[in-house]
Parts: structure tokens; C-alpha cells; sequence
């Protein structure tokens, strides 16, 4: 009532405030294992801020791009703080995009430097010189020294490093890092303002960088931390891509809570069952690939969780069979569903308590089910795409989602079409179909891209996914439309057999006909492996593409 | 980047709006049990959205104060939603209170509607005609009638309350409900206007009304979710007054984690005992001496606690016995501190893992520490009151502690000096005289008012009894400083002994004298019983008032 906003009453919200509290309240407590090396939280601090120290160094400053180009290693963990302390955005690119791909969003993004990984140099040798806003590039070893770790100091013997606005490239990020460092006032931070961008796309003329912002990144920390009910104790498995929408906020919120992060380059599935025991691993993120790869290494050694563990899945809904799987080796799958527009997860099948006694095959039909949003990031509707009205709350009616709050994006950068266009209304519309039911909880039924219409009929491709999964032969399956002259399109099913495992194509499609309604069954079936993205999502546009070859349409 | 804010990306943090996702979520969860009567979360949300309309058909609007005094019941958990639903502040007054103190609080804040319960009647009867601003009151029967539960329609037989702006006072709180929910767009509250006002004192000639913001709440919620550990499977059972700092902002946290309010209007040992067993509680709050009267109770029936508990206690550092004993008994104690300008608690003694291999002892002194600021609230300091700079990190050097961030009030209601005073350079000054360890952590000394300058050494009284509580004879202690000729001041205890036990004053001295440098042990000790608040804390005001009659100064 008439009271000045004072600092005493106000802070931002900005995840650099968490890992200052967590810095002072843990500081000798372990936050990064990697490899042989670990290190405390006293010196990620220290790290991250000597970071932000060479970054200013090198003529970086408020609002400016910094590119990372990195696996799962400390760099791409220090820069999801340290560039946003130097008052930069952090763009994290996904490392499996090739030359082209990247230097696009190089040039979108105007990032003025690049710290990339020793193994990835190759795919940006020479780019400094292509592209005018990108000035310096920094090398990351794959491993870093002992002699890193905690509060370094510089040794006698090192000169200066070559810092300064001339255009460096090839530092060390070792040797970057040996600079006082940065301390700046983080309550000037406006909460608003932006703290990365992610690229959903580097392939065509008009890359889409989604916009995050301090508070966002802020709430979905303080919400994964109580969804995934993380506490000082629990110990994060990094087999989820941080340059994947920021590892869904993971690098904030492990680091918001206390809690250790144990940094994997690669997943490897013996590494992933070893590090799961040895680290005492209570929490991971990847999508049902990962956790079906992780089953088929703990089913290969005979073993199941040596503790409790909880496993945050999205990507796809997970099937029941892969649900039933985990949970009888001890692990409590957590069902979450977003995009990069929402910073990773927005929604969570919650698990209510009235289901805890139903069969073990509604557990999982309730478990499939994409939920509701988290805790702090806002709410949800599922809309006829046509009314743009709400969809009947019945388990049936298909309708896009759509999503509105704080865990949505800023918008897409330089994009203001697009931007709007994705906002009509009001509500960020995700271009995913999805039916509601009377409890309010949704389930995906298919990207908008995805639906078959079969002779005017609706397919969701993921139903028929389903079934083809329960078979105990399958693997894994991918539904996509082909060309069909009677009916526009038919389905086709792409399935892996599991390992030592034999089926043949009719009874797959005995198997679908004895469980789903005809026009649904799949008209041919080939055996393969997937396509699949560096996330470990099913790459149904590479399947279409093939099928689609000399077709007008359907290409995506 | 140039991107309008919209709504599809922004909401205002507010509890409101946590309710609200709660009841999607959960609509057929219990909510509330009070007795024999439980509703659920859909029944929640409904009558809190009756009362929100109830009060506007009263003429209650934007800004306008809404009172309650009400012991813990249905009502007041429905006013910390339905008044500020209604665009109203919440005035929750301490039910101890007298007529006098109360028509105070009533008259300072203005409150147009005064919702009280009847067994508190007396104490407010004929108020409307004395103040102006009052002109309507509300009575809460004691217990709720089973019809007034879940979606409950109108009677067809009953007429419309009677409403509007002419001054209405004795209805009754359930028929006050039967109005159509109010249905207000959330998304325009603005998060920093204000939900509540906490009056810290209603004594004195300028009582002071804390006035606490949405986004406070929001943030304080969450913060307690995560420190506190709640799921949606946790059941809290109402110890703590919900008029006492909003409950801690429990009424908020518990409602949106969507776990159970077990609503207790009176803290009777054995009720407390049997509903911790039969609703399977596994949350509650309070005062060192509430935990105390339970260990006792527990003691008595040769209990332990029937399954995990997490006690959250606050208002004097628990004593390491205290801790001891409830560990012992099956409970971990979460040892918290705050005050009612920080919207209840603001640090944690966070346990630190390393601590693990402590002995008990040192566990326990670990744990008496207050530790740190809660992950979601702001920062903290220890500053010499000349010099305004911090002290020395070292666990001895005695000075105030100052707090600042999104978890310190808006200001006092209309009294804009004592804001400037208490906010003075930017940090609120708690007026709590603590040390301040190597590893970050506070231990409260003393208040301010309460510290013992004698001889011109600081005693803290808290050190004293600290030593005092740790005689097995004891239940528990107070000092305070009494006039001395030569010291200015000397220490005297005031001590009750546990039910059965014996000890002399000259055995208590002796065990003080080999525990304490010998100006810190009482010059003398009286065996009584303890003045306390309604919340348990031990009043030393009321003791020094005696003790310093005919003197000039110390008596507050």
C-alpha cells in the first residue's frame, strides 16, 4: 500500500541467484563428476564465474549470443550460468547437426563466440572466417586436468592468456578460464530478459530460435526439483543432452537443489547400468529409447536397480510394456511431455493416489497418459482445430494442444510472424493432437504432422504404435501414412524385433487386426532399424521422405 | 527480443492460481478433514469461490481488509483463497487477543467484514456499532454441517440470503455461502499487490500490520513444498494457528502440492497423538514446546510415532534434547526460523550430508543451528549494529541478523516510517541478535530486547538455557535479566520441571557452574510454570515486567 519497492522486498527471478544460495549453503559438497574428476560446488561457482570473467574479457556483453557446441561435458554445465552472468544468451546446438546446419544458426543467432568441444572442431574449422559476427572460438578438451578443479590459481609460470578484442580463436577452455572472477550485482538482473535461445530447427531458410527467459528458467528449476522430488541427497545421471531445450532446465535445477551432476558424454549402455551403482544414481532423463536401452543392459547382466530411482521420460509416450519393465526392476517412471517452446517438460502424468489400486495394465493406460501441467508453469487446453473451441472431455475427441503461462517461451528470436502465429489467441499452440479426458488429463495422440487421414477417417499413429509394442517380439515400431490411390493414405509399420526374437509380418498383422478397428491396421510392415535424432526420437520424417519420393505432399 | 508480452506466456504468481490446478488435478482428493466432516478438493475450490462471491454481494472490492478470527476450521483455510478471490486482504487475528487489542487490528486496517467463529463471539459482540469501517460480521458455527459439503446446491425452499450493502451482521458463515462461485480471470492480478495483512502487535498505540504480496505467497509456497518434502501424498495435520503468519503459509503450500489440511482447532495432547495415527499425518508445524507436549504424550502411551513425520519447528531454537527425543521417537525435525515480517519461516538448518557421520551430539548442535534462507526466498546477512558491516564469520561474533529478497513483506500498512526504519540500506532488519559460522550457517543468540548486558559482557539467554534444558529434570527453561547494583544486570532462570522428576535450585546452579563461564550462570532460579502466547512461545516480557517493577527501563 504505497510502499517503494526496495531491494529489501524484491529479488529477480533468475537461476544464477540458485547457484549462489547453493554455492554458500554446499559449497565442499560434490557437483560435477566426470570421469575421473569431481568438483564441489565452491568450485563450479568459482568456475562459472571465471567464465563469465573471460567472456567479458573477450568484448562479450549484455544481450550478446555465445554458441556452444558440446556433448554432455563441464563446459556446456559452466556456460548454462557462466554466459548469462556475463550478461549473454546462451545457444546450445545440438551436436549431431552437420556444417550447414550449424553455421545457420551461427549466422541467425549472431553468436560472437564459440566454445566447442575438441572432438567437434572439425565441423566448424574455418567458420570464424565464413561468418562476420563470429569473432572468437574456444576449445574444450574432452577431459579436463587435475590441475582445474578447485579455486585455481594461476601458476607462476603462465603469461597473460591472449585475451583482449582481438579475434582469438583456438584458446584453451582450461586456459580461458584463468581470469579473476566476474562478481556483478545478479539483483539488476531484469527477470525477463532472456537467457537462452534453442533452435528446434538449423535445416531450413527460416531457423526458429526459441527465446527463454530468467523467470522461466527460474520457475521450471523450483518445479522440476518438486516434481521429480529431487533433494540435496540425490545424484543426476546425465544421459539427457544438455543442448536439448537446456536439458529441460536440469543443469539449473540439479544445481538450484544441491544435488550432484554426473556428466556422461555418450550413452553407452554398460557405462549408463555402471554409473547408475557406482554413482548412486537416484535420477535421469531420456526419452523410452533410452530407458529400453537401459532395460536391455540391465535384462543382459541380470540385474535390476541396486536402489530406488526415478527415470523422467518424454520424447514419446512411453509404452505400457516399457512402464511394466522399469517398474518391476525397481524404477519409478515419470511420464512428462513438452517442446522447446516451453523449456523442455510442461506437463506431468501425476500420479494420483485414488489409482494405486487398479490393475497393473490400467496403472500403465493411466502412466501412457501425458497429464497435467507442473506445478509452476501454467495451463493447458485441447482445442478443435477448426472452432478453436474446447474440445469434449471425453477420452476421444482429438483436438490440439494448447499451452499459456510462465513456462512458456519469450517468443522466437527475430521472428515476429512466427512468434505470433504460434500465440494466436493468446495460448501457445504446439502443434501436437492429443484427446482430454473428464479428469482433465490429456494424451497425445500424434504430432499434427503425424495423423494418417485414411478415406476421411482420423488414424493417430501412436495408437497403433501401442498395440504393435505389446507384441513381445517388438522392440520398437514407428506408424507413418504411405500414398495409397483408393484411400489417400494407408498406414505402414516400421518395427525392430528385439534381440533373439523372431516374428514375421503376418502375424504382426494378426496380432493388430485381433486389437484394432481394420482401416487402423497397418497395410505392409518392414523390418528395420529406425532413423532416430541425437535425442532419441524416431525420425518419422526420414521414413515418410522415402515413402513419399515422387508424391506432391507429405514430406516433412 | 521486441516480443509483446502476452498472455500465452505470463501469468502472475499467486497461491490463487495453485488452487485452481489443484482442483483440475485432483478434484476428488480429500481436502480437508475437521472432525467427522471431509470434503474434497473440487468442494474446496467451490466454497472458496461462494465465499469470494458472498463477499462481494457485501460490497467487498478491490483493496478492501476482510477480518477472521477463527480458530483453526474451514473458514479461515477458506479465507487465505476466498478473500483474496474477492480482490481483498486477509486480516487474520490472533484468537488470544483481547476486545481491546482486537478493536485495534479491526480499526487500524480498516475491515469492512469480520468473519468470526462462535465460540469467539463474545469478544467482538456489539463491535459493529462501535466502528465505523465494520459493517458486517459473519458467524462459523463450530462444526460444519454434512449438507454444507461437496457442490452444495440451494435448498429449493431457501430464500436468498440476506445480502447487499445494508449492514448484515450474525449470519451464519454456511448460509453465507449459498450464493452462485464468483468466476474472476485470474491472470489480472497483479503478483506484487496485496493478499494479506499479519499484525504483530495489538497492544501498543501504532500497532504494525506486516502486508504480505501474491507473488510472496506463491514463492514461500513453493519453497515449503520443497524444504518440507510434501507430495501429493502427504497429509498435514493443523498445529500451528493458521492467524499466525498465514499459517507459515502452510494454507497455501499443502492446498497446492494438493495434499490434506487435517484441521485441528484445538492442540489437545492426545488429539494431536490419535489423528497423527489415524489419518496417517505426515507433516505438522510448531513451537519447540508443542513438540515437547508431544514427545510427552508419546512418552506417556509408550508410542513412537506410527510411521515417517516431518516436524517443522520455529519461535525458539529447539533444544538438542528436544531433537534427540523426536528422532528417537521416528520423526525427523526440521528446525526453521523466521518472523512474521518474512512471511513466517525464511531459513532452514539445511542438512548437510557430511554431517551424517557426526556423533548425536554434534549432530544435534548442527541441527539447533537456523541455518540458512530457503531456496526460493533471498539472502541473508550478520551485520555489527554500530558499524552496519558483517561480522566475522567465526561462530562467535554476536550481531543482527538482516534479510532481503522475495520472502521479506511489502512493508507495514499504513506506516511508512517504521517500513523505512525496518528496511533501512536495503535489507530488513530482524532485530534478532545472532553468530554467524565459517560454513554460512546463523544461530540465533537472542533478540535484541532480550540479550543480558551484565558487567558489560554480552550473555546470551538462549546459551544459558540451552545448558539449563540439558538437566534430565527439566521440561523447561526461560532467562532473562533481572537488575543488579553492581552489574547493571545478572541472569535469573525460570525453570518447570518434567512431570515426576526432581531437582533443586543449588543441584541446577551447580550443573551451570560446570558448564558456563560463571558470569553467565543464573544468580538465581525460580521452579514455575511459564507465561507463553497463543503459539507457544515462552513470554519474557511478562516475566521481566515483574521482575524490573519499580525500575525504569527493560520491561517490554
Amino acid at each position: 500500500e504505497g510502499v517503494p519497492v526496495q531491494t529489501a522486498n524484491y529479488a529477480p527471478l533468475t537461476p544464477l541467484l540458485l547457484l549462489e544460495r547453493t554455492a554458500k549453503v554446499y559449497p565442499g559438497k560434490t557437483a560435477v563428476v566426470y570421469g575421473d574428476r569431481r568438483y564441489d560446488y565452491a568450485a563450479l561457482r568459482e568456475r562459472v564465474h571465471r567464465l563469465a570473467a573471460a567472456l567479458r574479457q573477450l568484448g562479450v556483453g549484455e544481450g550478446d549470443r555465445v554458441a556452444v557446441l558440446c556433448p554432455n561435458s563441464p563446459p556446456i554445465l559452466e556456460a548454462h550460468f557462466g554466459v548469462p552472468l556475463a550478461g549473454a544468451l546462451l545457444v546450445a546446438i545440438n551436436t549431431q547437426l552437420s556444417r550447414p546446419e550449424i553455421t545457420t544458426i551461427l549466422e541467425h543467432s549472431q553468436s560472437k563466440v564459440l566454445i566447442v568441444d575438441e572432438d567437434l572442431e572439425d565441423k566448424v574449422k574455418g567458420l570464424e572466417d565464413e561468418l562476420d559476427s563470429l569473432e572468437h572460438v574456444v576449445i574444450a578438451k574432452a577431459s579436463i586436468e587435475e590441475s582445474s578443479g578447485a579455486s585455481p590459481a594461476r601458476p607462476a609460470n603462465q603469461t597473460e592468456p591472449p585475451l583482449g578484442d582481438a579475434p582469438v580463436t583456438g584458446i584453451d577452455y582450461e586456459s580461458f578460464l584463468l581470469v579473476p572472477p566476474l562478481e556483478v550485482d545478479l539483483l539488476q538482473i531484469d527477470e525477463r530478459s532472456a537467457i537462452s535461445i534453442n533452435y528446434t530447427s538449423g535445416t531450413t531458410g527460416s531457423p526458429k530460435g526459441v527465446v527463454y527467459h530468467h523467470r522461466g528458467a527460474y520457475l521450471n528449476a523450483l518445479s522440476e526439483i518438486i516434481e521429480a522430488r529431487m533433494t540435496q541427497r540425490s545424484v543426476y545421471l546425465w544421459t539427457l543432452p544438455m543442448f536439448h531445450c537446456n536439458g529441460w532446465c536440469f543443469p539449473w535445477a540439479v544445481s538450484a537443489i544441491g544435488a550432484t551432476h554426473v556428466i556422461l558424454r555418450k550413452v553407452i549402455p554398460d557405462k549408463v547400468v555402471a554409473l547408475i551403482e557406482e554413482e548412486a544414481v537416484t535420477h535421469l532423463c531420456g526419452a523410452p529409447t533410452v530407458l529400453t536401452m537401459i532395460a536391455q543392459e540391465l535384462d543382459r547382466t541380470g540385474k535390476g536397480f541396486p536402489r530406488p530411482i526415478t527415470l523422467v521420460t518424454a520424447g514419446a509416450p512411453p509404452s505400457p510394456k516399457v512402464l511394466r519393465t522399469m517398474e518391476a526392476l525397481g524404477a519409478e517412471v515419470l511420464h512428462v511431455y513438452g517442446l522447446t517452446e516451453v523449456y523442455g517438460p510442461f506437463t506431468v502424468c501425476e500420479w494420483n493416489p485414488e489409482w494405486d489400486g487398479l490393475s497393473v495394465e490400467e496403472k500403465a493406460r493411466k502412466k501412457a497418459r501425458q497429464g497435467v501441467p507442473y506445478i509452476g508453469l501454467g495451463d493447458l487446453r485441447v482445442v478443435d482445430r477448426d472452432s478453436g473451441e474446447d474440445v469434449k472431455r471425453d477420452g476421444e475427441t482429438l483436438g490440439e494442444v494448447l499451452m499459456a503461462g510462465n513456462g512458456v517461451m519469450t517468443g522466437y528470436f527475430k521472428n515476429e510472424q512466427a512468434t505470433a502465429d504460434a500465440f494466436a489467441g493468446g495460448w501457445f499452440h504446439t502443434g501436437d493432437i492429443a484427446v482430454w479426458y473428464p479428469d482433465g488429463y490429456i494424451e497425445l495422440k500424434d504430432r499434427a504432422k503425424d495423423i494418417i487421414i485414411s478415406g476421411g477417417e482420423n488414424i493417430s499413429t501412436q495408437d497403433v504404435e501401442k498395440v504393435i509394442l505389446e507384441h513381445p517380439a517388438v522392440l520398437e515400431a514407428a506408424v507413418i501414412g504411405i500414398p495409397d490411390e483408393h484411400w489417400g493414405e494407408v498406414p505402414k509399420a516400421f518395427v525392430t524385433l528385439a534381440p533373439g526374437k523372431q516374428a514375421t509380418a503376418e502375424e504382426l498383422s494378426l496380432f493388430c487386426r485381433e486389437r484394432l478397428a481394420h482401416f487402423k491396421c497397418p497395410k505392409s510392415i518392414e523390418f528395420c532399424d529406425l532413423p532416430k535424432t541425437s535425442t532419441g526420437k524416431i525420425q518419422k520424417g526420414v521414413l515418410r521422405e522415402k515413402e513419399w519420393a515422387g508424391h506432391a505432399s507429405r514430406i516433412n
